[in-house]
């Protein structure tokens, strides 16, 4: 599972609307298939490890990440494709809560006597398909806030500079979680002030990320969509509406990259499932720029509160992620 | 010469105005005798390791975190106790810049016809020594400023609650970094608003250190000198001024706790050697209080870099510790 878990993510960013979910095949102690979701969310991961196969999935086990699935969309229904190939067992990790699915897929595999472990490495998987499972269950994409400030918490001088608090490490880290996401977000402040490309660069070709703006004003010229820059949208109005808007189009995955206001709009709706920050090693005072604007005055208790998950040296910086606390679904 | 460099950082805070030393003594491949400078700088780490060996320090090598002394001070050189005790051969890691010794403890042993090794483990040494070392070259202490923060650098809501942003295991981190500085100092801001206790608590009776507040107007009462309480001291002025007068009474290390405006005139003045900085999983939004106080506007490269030293989970929050570059002597 930890190695399906592995080939899932390399759907990450790349998958919406479906699932990146990733699927062993093992026979013998031998792995004789690998497969995960491919861009654009097809062919599942489980079609891609079955053709691998080939003959050999008779009698295999299967480790999936996600509940196969038991609906005839686009595609025939995985856990038909599993029956059909004769997989002896199944191992996942969590149940689908599309309704389509929803233990209907673990139940159709059983019923054609195929054995079937669930739950196996469910936290992990959780975590990892955390925007697919918002996406499903509260009708909104996953949110990821992206902050790279001074070690006192500016992302700018007083007089706006910003360029470059954080080292080359860890500006090439931001456009690998760029790519790793669905879309970019920013506010129209930012859009207006540093006319963000807001692209994936440095990773040679990939599907660009969607550019979603947050403004309710004209926006200045930003490149157009072609080949280096994915499609780009202006919404505005309530950040709720805005996140239901961004499900309903199957975007699973928001990386948000300020600025300070929209943070704290994020923030105090309580709609920021990850929180990855940068630290330099500079300080530049209560006059430069908060990487977070107000939030509403409350107890002290009453805050987001966010759980530390790793911390790495990226360079000169240091990478923290942190999520937000009872997020899991 | 690690292990001397362990026993040497038991000293910290313990042994001002003298350095804090380590001293192992090996004799065919054994250790025959161990010593650190004990409370108050007396006696130094080498008499307290040849005690220890006794006879057995004949043909031995010594490995010293720092030059013996060769000079008459209370007590008789090192240098002279290492002749007389029939050592063979000295290691060591710095050589001391107080001009009383300088180079002729080195020099004595060698005269002497005992082998000398200098410059072993010398970053190590350096950094642990940079208090007496900065005391002795910049007649100044060293100064680490904490922070305890949200993830957006701040240490209070607006209305001022900060009890508690960071847990039990980074508080209890605090009153042992107190323990390893000869003093603590705070702001009169500070003073005032949250009477500090200044004390280390929590790890039994120990050599408590000195508490500086700075501040020119009258202070609050705080708890007057006693076994729990060291003692206090209000200065007020220039901060280089008061730096050389704290250099002046022999003190080699103090730990800033704030608030933003002495951390920032601490930072604008380029005197904060060590950043230690405790980061909470909370946000608190701009309105909150800033952890540094407003610095002069210049160029983003022309603010203080600091390099990061370690980072490691405290309980739910992050500690990082970052040197100011360059800062060694």
């Amino acid at each position: 599972m930890d190695h399906a878990l592995r080939l899932a993510r390399r759907g990450l960013g790349n998958v919406w609307p479906n699932p990146a979910v990733g699927c062993v095949l093992t026979r013998d102690g031998r792995i004789v298939g690998r497969g995960w979701t491919q861009p654009g969310g097809r062919p599942h991961a489980e079609r891609v490890a079955l053709d691998q196969a080939g003959a050999a999935a008779r009698g295999a086990t299967a480790y999936v990440t996600l509940e196969p699935c038991a609906h005839h969309g686009r595609t025939p229904p995985c856990a038909d494709a599993l029956i059909a190939a004769g997989v002896a067992r199944v191992v996942t990790a969590l149940t689908d809560p599309d309704p389509r699915t929803a233990g209907q897929g673990h139940a159709r595999l059983r019923a054609a006597g195929i054995a079937v472990t669930e739950g196996v490495r469910a936290a992990e998987a959780r975590a990892m398909q955390r925007g697919f499972l918002l996406r499903v269950t509260r009708a909104r994409p996953m949110v990821t806030l992206k902050l790279a400030t001074s070690l006192d918490g500016r992302i700018a001088t007083q007089s706006g500079e910003s360029q470059w608090i954080t080292g080359a490490q860890a500006r090439r880290h931001v456009h690998l979680l760029r790519m790793r996401h669905d879309a970019v977000m920013v506010g129209g402040g930012t859009a207006r002030a540093d006319l963000p490309s807001l692209n994936v660069r440095g990773f040679g070709p990939v599907r660009q990320p969607l550019r979603i703006v947050l403004s309710s004003r004209d926006l200045p010229v930003l490149p157009g969509e072609d080949a280096d820059h994915g499609p780009l949208l202006r919404l505005s109005g309530d950040l709720d509406a805005v996140l239901r808007d961004l499900a309903g189009r199957g975007l699973t995955r928001i990386f948000c990259e300020g600025g300070g206001d929209l943070a704290a709009g994020l923030l105090a709706a309580d709609l920021v499932d990850e929180l990855v920050l940068y630290s330099a090693g500079l300080v530049l005072g209560g006059a430069g720029r908060a990487c977070v604007g107000t939030l509403p005055e409350m107890r002290l208790a009453a805050y987001p509160r966010f759980t530390l998950r790793r911390h790495v040296r990226l360079g000169p910086d240091l990478c923290q992620v942190w999520t937000r606390d009872g997020d899991a679904d």
